[in-house]
């Protein structure tokens, strides 16, 4: 297992990106429902199928016909606490990879308690800001913290991207719909570190690309949508910031 | 009741997208959770008014005071399993066209079942993917099979439109906020199996003019909602693809 | 406490719109499922924080660290009616500010009787249609009635506004989501009433600005979240039509 450089983690990304849309993994996706309409939005435009069912008795039915999982915890409501251990034991039964997006974990106790039993359950990979990984402790897997260098880590091994802009903080649930992208790549790569750092490096690209052309937070939402349904690899090598 | 030529089909649409602007149907939309703001937008767009409450104790007062109903069944949550029928009583009370939309029923035997049994309550149309058409079964009114070419049927009577662009699959909620438009031009029109083709050649011709200045998804997703607020006849006229 | 006039309006929404940028104030807000993601979108291009989890065993804990906090009755669901009056009781104890937004109730008597009982616990602002605002009745603090001109009213003050642009009407949640921005305001002002004008002409002014580049509803909706991140001191003197 080679160590990510700048060269080999764009070479990565340019083909899983390709991987993706050729390959159009089902990413089953338990999201909140502020995150749910651009979420389904970005893993369309990066060619990945979504499905989003948050009812108790469907979410082991759509995981086990998925190719990944995401579950993230920005809606903490009855159903969602119900379908999610549902959604995880299909996945390990598969078994498919999940990703675990513990939103706001830092300002809700009751959430953090959820979310430190979850990450018991082995998913691939575990993405947040500084504070919400802070919050979640140990853990197990590879550990994205995102933030204006993004720090993606699995045991010894660590990566550092240094891509994208500021104004992404400024475009709500860019950070989930960056979670299940994670999932999507993991359905198609063979390595979950690379992959995770794969996903948010082409992201985070794309929000490059899309930043110079818009106007403001409205424009650069909708831009990031295009910019990753045209993503190339010439792009990925020419822009990859890694430290 | 004659046939649908391009002509008339065209020439019906146009007819029904001025009646929406002018009339501003009430839609009652029960609807996904990740289709909500899209269909809300492009109802609106179109010159209809949606509502959207998921409310068992609200649904039947909304759908009483509206124009038609749209039923759709992407959140198959307890709150909408309770909603639907009461929506649909107060339809079929009042009596108001309402559409059913059978969400992946393909991939949910609990939703494949709750859709069969919706289905025999007399919805004037039905519009679904061919696998969730396939999934229903024998249904009676009208059925909207939509894709590359979109299949309208009714009884004997069918016609089959070549419109629309290969990206509109990369927009989330673009099917789901068509059915809620095809509820507005059954409010309007006389016969739903032209209202229904009417409704489907409109955002797929709108959906062709947005492509022509779309970089991608995500602008395409809001140049249908300007293209679709700027439709005109000879558009339409120059535009339908009628097989 | 002086008059609002055009020039002293006009200057309060320019150091305020400076205020929210600069302190970024949260704004915890229980919105409906169409209007929560323009609604973050919208607070985020302000320069404020959103969180918008509507759990009743989370809303108490997210109200008390945040600086306003929106009570939007648009879905009315279990979880919504439990979680609201927790809220509440949570920014009174505080205090913050809390704004009310009693959307449709003049179409649903289950919710008009629960924003009559809510409008008795010290809003700091309500804002609603003239429909919705009639429905409510007799009310303390400060009453936004939006429309082609907007009346913000508080005791025997009184402001009308007659920005904005007619097609802001085919944009779905930009009232739910103005609401929400009146918390922010409300959150970094010292005058309810004028903090509450300021936020709806920083607002309306944003949707002229918007409406200028705007090729129908969808790229109208984006642009005002551009137009918002943007809004300067110079074009809100200039524009603002106090009546």
């Amino acid at each position: 297992m080679h160590a990510l450089t700048r060269e080999s983690l764009a070479a990565t990304a340019a083909e899983l990106v390709d991987a993706v849309r050729r390959r159009g993994p089902r990413v089953h996706a338990i999201t909140n429902t502020v995150a749910q309409t651009y979420t389904a939005n970005l893993l369309l435009a990066a060619g990945a199928v979504p499905s989003m069912t948050t009812s108790p008795d469907e979410a082991a039915v759509f995981t086990a016909s998925a190719d990944a999982l995401l579950v993230n915890l920005g809606t903490f409501d009855a159903e969602r606490r119900s379908a999610i251990p549902a959604a995880i034991a299909a996945a390990r039964a598969k078994p498919i990879p999940w990703v675990l997006d513990p939103v706001l974990i830092d300002r809700s106790p009751a959430r953090a308690a959820f979310a430190r039993l979850l990450a018991t359950e082995g998913p691939a990979a575990i993405r947040g800001n500084a504070a919400e990984i802070a919050c979640l402790g140990e853990v197990p897997g590879v550990v994205a913290a995102t933030g204006t260098v993004d720090v993606i880590a699995e045991g010894c091994r660590r990566v550092a991207l240094a891509n994208g802009v500021p104004a992404m903080a400024k475009v709500t649930a860019l950070g989930c719909a960056e979670a299940a992208l994670v999932a999507a790549f993991l359905a198609v790569g063979d390595d979950p570190m690379s992959a995770t750092a794969a996903a948010i490096l082409a992201v985070s690209v794309a929000a490059e690309v899309a930043s110079e052309g818009a106007a403001g937070p409205g424009s650069l939402a909708i831009g990031i949508l295009d910019a990753l349904a045209n993503l190339d690899r010439a792009t990925l090598l020419a822009r990859a910031k890694v430290q």
